[in-house]
């Protein structure tokens, strides 16, 4: 037998990891997903072994099959290709947030993704419009953190706000009074951080307490990702301190 | 006359910007750099005139030609290109400075530039071997940081430490002791990063003060232009701070 694939879209239930670690990643994170496991037959030994025993213990279809790769796959050093089913698990009410509302960009979606496990936020809430979290490119950015965070789609921050339990908000804006540098964040929180472009609408002025990550006047923001990451790093700062 | 080009290659001597913000950045910080401007039939009337008056003022040679784009852009929102001189301005020696020792990934150093340029570090130091600096996507990624940044390049860290004047030494290492959160800082200094997969040499562990930041172990490392953003972020924290 040989398994048919086309290239990702959202509808059709099922989004790939499109090479060797990545692969290894979801076999161990979220095994319970996995439809099948492609190989490619110029695979590594090593690499090959350790996903072919994950399918082994867990009973998951495997092939060779070199044909699937010219269709999901637009990188050269790409030889392993997992399918797995579009499945999240949703946000817990009580922790800390990441909150993006309307995410643009694929790529982004998937750093910010590795930067909140990096420090320990689990919880990552997008409010649509917004990029497919399922993208392939998503997952191959998050370098495998999207199988151990939690995330959840709500149609407007009021949704959000309704679902969670009582917490404090800090919407990151340029035009926030309080700097970063200066801020006392209470837990549990939300970090709250607009899209690429535009940034959060001026309505998130009188929400919760808005932050500004002070920067030159010779950039006109920082990068998405980068925004997100540097308030974790400050948000958590004292949890990792001295460990 | 039709300008004739070709896709980007090192030894051409010319690199491009694709994409009308981008040109007008280039326009307007090294004007002295650019050799041309092709414009798109289908730019938009705005950035059209921005971009005209701007080379008008310079008696720089513009001409539309669609064709140009099928040569050097991938992306359909490209509707302007600049064609400027590949030459760099050298990094003072007395300034903070970013050392990135063999950085690989081209829109990885652009996100650093945008950055370091929003934290207010000017000067870049390369060690080879490393990504070219001249990479349209380099360019690209750093949304016009590159045109207001000073870059250079050593073929080792001895030849950079030998150019440079006295300063203090920041390796970010996973090895190394004291965090991020407890680092004192002194200036001026260089903040030193290594490659994206493989961090830096053990060697560095001898140099200056080894700085760690702290994560947790979900994941294998933070993202490059990430953990640069961090480091600097923290770096120049007072200096921000309550601006």
């Amino acid at each position: 037998m040989s398994y048919s694939v086309k290239k990702y879209k959202k509808e059709n239930g099922e989004s790939y990891t499109l090479g060797t670690t990545l692969t290894i990643e979801l076999l161990k994170a979220r095994p319970e997903l996995v439809k099948a496991v492609l190989l490619h037959s110029k695979i590594d030994g090593q690499g090959a072994e350790t996903i072919k025993d994950l399918c082994e213990k867990r009973n998951i279809y495997i092939e060779t099959n070199d044909k699937a790769f010219n269709v999901l796959s637009q990188k050269e050093n790409c030889f392993a290709i997992g399918i797995f089913k579009t499945e999240l698990i949703d946000i817990k009410k009580d922790t800390d947030h990441v909150v993006l509302v309307n995410p643009s960009n694929s790529g982004n979606l998937g750093t910010i993704m590795r930067s909140a496990l990096g420090f320990g936020i689990k919880d990552i809430a997008i409010i649509t419009p917004a990029v497919d979290v399922f993208d392939p490119k998503t997952i191959r950015s998050s370098m495998g953190a999207f199988f151990d965070v939690r995330i959840s789609y709500f149609k407007s921050f009021d949704e959000y706000n309704d679902y969670v339990d009582k917490r404090n908000y800090y919407p990151f804006m340029l035009k926030a009074k309080f700097s970063l540098a200066n801020a006392k964040f209470a837990h549990p929180s939300s970090l709250i951080f607009g899209n690429e472009a535009s940034g959060l609408p001026d309505e998130f002025l009188g929400i919760g307490e808005p932050v500004i990550i002070e920067h030159t006047h010779s950039i006109d923001s920082l990068n998405l990702p980068i925004a997100v990451s540097i308030a974790l790093y400050k948000y958590t700062e004292n949890k990792f301190n001295g460990k």
